[in-house]
């Protein structure tokens, strides 16, 4: 491996596969009900075509680690969180009213379009509403399905599925969680890292890495050197969460919309309640406090408004202090591998993953 | 078996138990992120108290119908469709815009509620569709954890996964296709017909049939036996399935709300584009037709309206004709079932789950 990416590279490639494979199936069996179903296949389609493929990547090198051979099998059985994530992702851009995922329309804004063009009946935002819930089901139910048909031994799955389920009451728990957070006005910092452990150190490294060694037969049994995995893996994965998290946050407001996707200062116009943000207030002076107050949340954002937000959170100290706590963080998790009871390419893999799932790029 | 809804509360009693159980467990996962999961707890689980337990009933006799033996390992797996159905229930409501579910507010109108009590920050209508959007997740997921922990052997439920792969596509695709036809104001009797047996026939009860056969080890192998038992489970599910959608057609207009836990009228003030309204169209006078046009989809329906709307279709002769095609399709149902290779239980089972589930007393 000659990059920090290039753990991510590996896995990346393979997973589009197995996912544009699965997609192809799926469309097949989504057509069969007519051509109406073209547009939800499409939307489908569209947004699995994007995505760094993170949690597959921590699911595979978790596997590995805990000795798990290379194969097909792992791969289709770690592609399956995508469809979860992606089932996620629709339904938390039609709760947070977000017009982009992924340098595309969301879905529910796809289909309030179709819904105008079409001169149709009732609201468009209500069909756009109906058609991304139901878009968001089906890739949730799907991940099930392509779990389950990986190839993977039945005995195998049977270990991994107790930890897939957590991780899915895990993630919908921590999204409650942050939306009444938002509803309560509780913009503490100590409240904003609580969503942040369930929505994403659990999510998308711990659980993912879990998954993997669950898999592969680590963690099952009372075997002391495959339950040194399993703690190798939190003692990992949860500080990695953190700091990716950070990463994301600064990004949100930082970030170029060629690299991140969205439009530049999305989070701000969305009112996200970041840590980046919670620690921003904590710092900011009566001046600084005014600027972010006036534009966070504004749905009408311009580019002379991100200005003005990004030079009064930078003036806090907010982002330096992340940028801090990203460094610290990455080490702290990288050093959680070094006496863990696992394979050397795979504590190298994972070292390269907490490099570039927290890079300045992206 | 004394009465025609024996069939019924033989499985009933027990999924109910089976329900509540797995609802304990859940609770406990839930809360131990904190107190704030307490209304989603509690929401779930009046949701999961009441129901007829139609599909799970289906799921137990198609089991027993292919020679599966009595236990609680199917009672598990088929209480598992309950959560699938609830899961679904919610995300519908929200769609619909309806206010009671089961003689409840429904789950967006319960958060809704909670957010005005608490004078909370943002739209009290956009957090009950987040909170409502969250608790359907949670529900869909939990279907195939509850599927999975069943104590049914390995093998068993790698036969039936498909099964429940190709029915939860189905019934989002369903929906999908409803959803569709409300805005593209497709009132055609052919198109709702479409609509119920993807919604209803297969969902309800033509794949809860083949699921428990399928868990059984019917139809799995090229055995011409099990597989002319999938078929006689087809040729008994759909039409059932459309005799039990026409007569909830029926109680959606002119049920006592005490039976069906909804206001009055409550299809009407929905504007829900059933068979039996397809049907009163097609036949109505230019008179009767501006009645029925007057009043559907009219969110403020009052009890004289609602009179006045169900006297129009009665006078249109929709209701004798929907009598008559289920008093049809039930006995073609039943009809299916009397060379088929099963249980003879099990037929008689059917039979009486037939008569029970399309009865004048819901």
């Amino acid at each position: 491996m000659t990059s920090p990416a290039a753990a991510l590279d590996h896995v990346r490639d393979r997973v589009d596969r197995a996912l544009r494979e699965f997609a192809r199936r799926q469309r097949a069996v989504l057509l069969a009900e007519g051509d109406d179903l073209l547009p939800a296949a499409g939307a489908i389609e569209g947004l699995l075509a994007g995505g760094k493929r993170l949690r597959p990547a921590f699911c595979y090198w978790g596997w590995r680690g805990a000795g798990g051979p290379d194969g097909q099998e792992i791969i289709n059985a770690a592609a399956a969180l995508e469809l979860l994530h992606a089932g996620a992702l629709v339904h938390d851009d039609l709760m947070d009213a977000s017009d982009t995922r992924r340098g595309m329309p969301s879905v529910h804004r796809q289909f309030e379009a179709r819904h105008a063009g079409g001169g149709w009946l009732g609201s468009p935002a209500g069909f756009g509403m109906g058609a991304a819930i139901l878009v968001g089901d089906l890739l949730l139910c799907w991940t099930d399905e392509m779990f389950h048909a990986s190839g993977l031994p039945a005995a195998a799955l049977g270990r991994g599925r107790p930890v897939l389920d957590r991780m899915r009451t895990e993630v919908f728990t921590g999204q409650y969680l942050d939306l009444l957070g938002s509803v309560a006005g509780d913009e503490t910092v100590a409240s904003a890292l609580r969503v942040v452990e369930l929505k994403t150190a659990k999510y998308t490294i711990e659980r993912p890495l879990h998954l993997g060694a669950a898999l592969a037969g680590a963690g099952a049994g009372p075997d002391a050197a495959a339950s040194g995995l399993t703690a190798a893996y939190t003692g990992y994965g949860l500080p990695l969460g953190v700091a990716f998290q950070l990463r994301d946050d600064i990004l949100g407001v930082f970030g170029d919309p060629a690299q991140t996707g969205k439009p530049a200062g999305d989070d701000v116009r969305e009112g996200k309640r970041t840590v980046l943000l919670a620690i921003a207030r904590d710092r900011a002076t009566a001046g600084q406090a005014k600027v972010i107050d006036r534009y966070l949340g504004d749905p009408l954002l311009d580019e002379a408004g991100t200005a003005e937000i990004r030079a009064a959170i930078t003036g806090t100290g907010a982002v330096a202090e992340c940028e801090r706590m990203i460094g610290r963080h990455v080490t702290t998790a990288v050093a959680a591998l070094a006496g863990a009871p696992m394979t050397g390419e795979a504590r190298q893999a994972l070292a390269e993953l907490a490099v570039a799932a927290t890079a300045r790029d992206g």
